[in-house]
């Protein structure tokens, strides 16, 4: 299958690129070229933002309980081709069918919450501030929003900006990942199917060029960003020389704590799919396991039994439960940490350098790796890895775990598995990050809360979806009113 | 009367700067010499910092509605030295008492509505977001924040942040204005009589030093900012480049519109306090009087009228309704604008320039001047002037005014004047302006409203008092959980 | 077309009263038979609220945010039917097609917002209420709910109730208008097609005794009513006296005020509509034009001619612009107003009692009626008709038409046409009632406002749809825990 | 020390009753007379009513932001009070002057967090709820709200609704306990000093016939009350009859459970404040402990050896630790209890009924009472006793426990004793109860949060204090506009 090059979507129409570059989009668990994504150009992104920009005041205009019907049509839209979309998801990212369901099925909750629009959108008012004086905060949209989301999630990320920042009255432009645009591409074609006035929702495919392109453009009043903590700092600090509003959400580092009293056999099947689904490549993925006193021996045991029966292979394929990392270049990124880790002494339980998946010679697999014996100032214990490479550490109590969790520079999430409800309050209420599980292995805020870090995992205030969304994509404009 | 040389309150104490560097603090009547201010150094801003972040874990442990506590006593001392703040801060900033007294009424309702922080503070929380797993998010302080405050509202400025930021658990730094730094050390006096735990508010007197000190302080997790344009560009950038939470509030440049049907003698009433009031040094004065068709003649007559009733003198002799601007210096900036004004030919109706007020010949006095047949692209009508200086224009209709309006790069504040309900809601409509007066002089949003303007003259999104307060200085951290 | 018999709709499945009582469904315009519906015994009642009970627990435990996944399929399902059942509603209860497409759009509204629930039933929560203690408020469902519905929008008001109740996780009976039931038949046969578990929806036809039955279960834990005025006193008194929840909203008697300044063309229009718009069986009706200083006479001209251009008809024929009334016997009671107008003195300037209607000489159809000279004393200035007769009243001043809507009993709805942002300002804050309208003729919240009156017009205190309904269908349950 | 013959505060003065009736107020702990309590009459009661409603216009137009100065000063001069009204509260109630304080505290801040009204009391609104039309829902006060308050909490109780109530804008009448009326009295005495306008605070002294007078005086808009079960249900029904708003908070049985894992000197410690504190004379005491599993011996023997530590006496008496209960006919029915539980074959473990006090010997004490077996049937384990008598039970189970407590008609307050998270989620999921402790005694939301119970506890929707307050005494009065 081949997709040929891929178009942007600009002003309600598929247009082609002008550019002279373009990336080839490679299934990760083939190697084989699925389509060719253009690197659009600095003028292609501003006649995208030029065409949102002319939409917005008539998109604005139309009542949001009507807005919100066009997110009513895409959820149906969405279930519709809910399974095809999610095929698709497993050949340009590399996931596993159940994986890309289950970010499917998040993404559609992006748009059912952003539904409730007119409710979520109120602004709020008191009489007589002053004798015979009103004040009303209205919730006003302001013109053109842009999101520039990442490879790992291709189907759900840009749904954590545009329908909320849409239903709310603004217009779009999302810059979907250049290695994994095809998702993106199938919801547009839905999203033009749904009926969107031209210009309210847009699509350039891109990388950096087109990325400072939105950061420069004066008519972008904001800019989502998800992505690596470097480039987020580069986003944030960007965007805020030109006075844009801004949210970049980074990397991550999560630290998963064990307490002795943990139910083992829950524990363990939460911190293994925590690890190593999506092989390791999501913002919320555990990376280094705490043992807290004397359960180490039993969780090793236990995590190793369990990480060895991991399924690697393609995610098309039935029994499959770990699939590749994204890129051949990523996966050599990842083998290199494995042989820092080596090289710095770390124990290494469990090597998942030379798996060997059948059919699939080029793909660019890397099986479940297990470090222990690993000490904090080891890469592997401090650095994003973006890949199934878990450190096991030990330390005597709740006190050292979080110690250790608030020397890492991130802060996205972090879990603790215990039976005590002390334990889960004390660590909820010190670790001092903004995504906590108590017996969660992924603590995912859905789509009515909000998402985002802390530490270096985020810059901005206002976070992801939830409340924050429409607050980030709405200003509070405050009318003082007497007559007379 | 003489303060001598200012200190700063750090960790619970008040200490002398080992600064080298000091300005003198001149009342602006009289020019006389109040006190001296240290321009404290980047190690003493650190050291600041350092006893706030010592003093967060124990503050924040305090229950909120402890905390309010502090701030139920804190209003109380206010009252109890309302007056002599009040004729405090007529000394060093130039206001007359009864501008000073209206803003120290704006300074305690900040505190009141701090008070409030338990209900203020709350967070939200869903059962069963997934069978048998619950989500709670909580509201939780962050750490060390600042805010950096200009000469025009010493009293009420910091008090936009400072009451916030430390109800809801957190602990702060003030770099007041060097120009007006005295307010603030007696508002800092009576917050050491409240007893706050020794670093949870802190002040350091200094300059441009001092403000990047606190930029560049890793502990410091967010910066409130208030003052001209271009310097809250440079701190939007600087702190998001530190990947910061920041909120600038910048310059304004305020279109007061009259429509034929304004009641015309409570229009001028207002458009009088708007334009002089403060002697125009308010990021929310009218600077721009756009008379819409056949009103203009009456408007200009009656506006001159009441504008050469204007008694410029010292704020805390009886009778006077304008005080002096800030500075020499300020002053020399004031005229020269109104000599760019008479220079590009705009009609001078008005001239403010020689005025003398008997018995103080070194104040910085300069009277109410108007500009008439004024360009949009003349300086005294695009750019901030922050004197008693205005403009007016006269266009066709509401339209013209709308669209006058949306060329100017501020966007702060802006009023209409009218008895229609339909221009009135088409104005506030379609203005694109974040405080919006109807019949209103000053739309100045209260302190349980929130406080900031769009376009170039606000950088960040959450703004300033309010809920934004809330949002700013909290981050809502999601605890998911399960039991097994 | 008949239906037949109908049945109730308990635990799943379409059942057959045992009741030996049944009363003719018929059509308004055409006196023909559509349906039997069997006046349901207490016995049947209760065995409805025990199914209800019975799926409480269960689907209580079901996430809101798949609960809301069953209306967003029922959205889909009525959009579908849309069509059928807007003819339908014309057919069971007289109104004309646009008006009934109309109503069916707000149903599909309640639904919509329904779906929002995972947002909308958060719940609240503050950490450290003492040191250590934390407290979180979560709303929790109560478990069976019940309403009692009116004929006027047999489609719409029951969906005022249950999408809320049931997102919220309680389950719910409807007892549907006896004389108009048949809407509510096909919303069921859609209800049961989105495969609601059995028990969470549940349809009991009947009247008197039902109703009774429904109040005296002591497992239903709250009332819903729509109705007149005496009934919903007797509804709140008596489900009071069982200790239940109850909101129950009433009769209206609506006052227009019309100002010296109203744009009159538009005025008319909207006058029109919300006078003889469903025949005036509305609770939002206007039924007192009162036309303030000399706006009197214009105000009577230009209503009269457009009254007089009101097209009385069967609702499915095209160009008919108002239907008949529900029934004989209350097109008794309207043509008994009249008639007492008349006898009271007041001046008949339009009689709508001799209307005919070609084609349907035994349709229940009643014409503009037009008083003037009416005495705030006489019962059609002061009772609610529920049908198109209207009074002109005159006053010098909007003091005297606030006087005179403050005398009345009622305190539904009530408007204001003006240009006046002031008049406008006044009008709202003190008519003292809780649906206002300004330039609006049908002053309707929309699903997500909350839908009530003040005084004799609502019983209880929270209200129909918006934020109200989930307080009623919820219980902010207080947890408060501290570990040791 | 006596207060002689106490007056009632009506329209800003105090004034004497007409009545004939007088009941005495006597220190329970003493038997003598503090005062004589009018029982006011019909007539003057309405007479309050009438002063309440002439006030309200004037009041209901002070902006929110001084409204709530009022009560800034209030909480000011109840600090200053606060050490002699708690004094008073121990001679007319019986409380130890440590409980009194306690409450004297929640008195306080029910007036600290009404006076955060100008936030709390904001109404929500959405521009464009149709094109060009807004619609704002603003929050009005109603007119005259009274409460009907028990004589467990008379300094607290009034302040649950009064300052929430006032602060909204409404006049307010006040019926305090004829049995503790002196706390009111000093109130009083510091509202007048305040200097609430006349008729906005009032308080009439009375028993049942001003009750009644208050229920159905048509100008009270709404009523609290607070009292036994069958009162509220009296109130509800009876005020629901005549079409107010009411919320009315009964009787209690309260269960606390005790698991296996709760670490038992903390619970033992919690459950003798919850069962023996203010003499058991609380909506919130414990009454039934419930031992899960083998918890049951080691409870029992801990919790006895703690009851027996128990110092009975006055209030005021240093050491002591539980007062009397409130009257000497209450005193009968506790002993009444505590013999129908012998009759009923339970366990008597400790006997308070011939505790001797030195130096006291007609003040009406009970000691601390204990019993074991004791059957669900028994009146000591279903009826609410309110007095020191504790019911012993054990259960195999949580599922058990969770059982045994539906069973019983009322639901306050309960709480569970464990160590486990999952244990405490599943009670507080399970329980049906609206207070929930987890490992607290006394489940009593603050003055921020919602109280009120459920099942046979409570009548009405709205709860107490917290931001149900806030709806209760407002309507959202729903303004929809456009202009043309």
């Amino acid at each position: 299958m081949s997709f040929g090059t891929l178009r942007n979507y600009v002003g309600g129409k598929w247009v082609s690129s002008k550019s002279t570059q373009f990336l080839d989009v490679r299934n990760p668990a083939t190697d084989e070229v699925l389509a060719q994504v253009p690197l659009s150009t600095k003028q292609e992104v501003n006649e995208a933002v030029s065409e949102a920009k002319k939409a917005f005041t008539e998109w604005r205009e139309v009542p949001p309980v009507v807005r919100a019907r066009y997110f009513f049509n895409l959820r149906n839209l969405l279930e519709e081709h809910f399974e095809d979309i999610s095929r698709l998801l497993v050949q340009e990212n590399g996931k596993t069918l159940a994986e890309a369901r289950g970010s499917m099925r998040r993404a559609v909750e992006m748009v059912e919450v952003s539904a409730g629009i007119p409710s979520l959108m109120m602004g709020h008012n008191l009489e007589d501030i002053a004798p015979g004086i009103d004040c009303v905060a209205v919730r006003q949209p302001l013109g053109v929003f842009a999101c520039i989301t990442p490879f790992n999630f291709p189907a759900m990320v840009p749904l954590w900006f545009l329908p909320f920042a849409v239903a709310c009255g603004n217009t779009f432009v999302v810059k979907p990942s250049e290695q994994t645009p095809l998702c993106q591409k199938r919801i547009f074609e839905l999203m033009h199917d749904v009926g969107f006035p031209p210009g309210v929702v847009n699509m350039v495919n891109g990388a950096k060029d087109a990325v400072n392109a939105l950061l420069e453009n004066k008519d972008v009043i904001g800019v989502s960003f998800v992505g690596s903590s470097p480039v987020a700092r580069y986003v944030y600090e960007t965007a805020g020389k030109r006075g844009k509003r801004v949210q970049a959400l980074g990397g991550a580092k999560n630290f998963l704590v064990v307490m002795p009293d943990a139910d083992l056999d829950s524990t363990v099947a939460a911190l293994i799919d925590s690890c190593f689904g999506c092989a390791g490549e999501r913002c919320l993925a555990g990376s280094v396991l705490v043992a807290v006193g004397d359960v180490y021996d039993k969780l090793k045991a236990k995590f190793l039994e369990a990480a060895k029966k991991v399924v690697v292979g393609y995610g098309l394929d039935e029994g499959t439960t770990m699939g590749p990392v994204i890129s051949r270049k990523h996966k050599e990124k990842v083998l290199g940490y494995i042989a820092s880790g080596v090289r710095d002494g770390a124990g290494l339980l469990l090597d998942g350098r030379n798996v060997k998946v059948n059919g699939y010679p080029n793909g660019y697999f890397v099986g479940p790796t297990v470090f222990e014996n690993v000490e904090p100032s080891m890469p592997i214990a401090k650095e994003e890895i973006f890949g199934p490479v878990v450190s096991l550490m030990r330390v005597a109590s709740l006190e050292e775990a979080l110690e250790l969790i608030s020397q890492n520079e991130f802060g996205n999430a972090t879990s603790i598995f215990t039976q005590s409800g002390g334990a889960a309050r004390e660590f909820a209420y010190r670790v001092g990050i903004s995504m906590i599980g108590i017996n969660i292995g992924i603590a995912a805020p859905m789509a009515f809360f909000t998402f985002g870090g802390a530490k270096g995992s985020f810059f901005g205030d206002l976070k992801a979806h939830g409340r924050d969304s429409v607050e980030f994509f709405t200003d509070k404009r405050v009318i003082i009113s007497r007559w007379f």
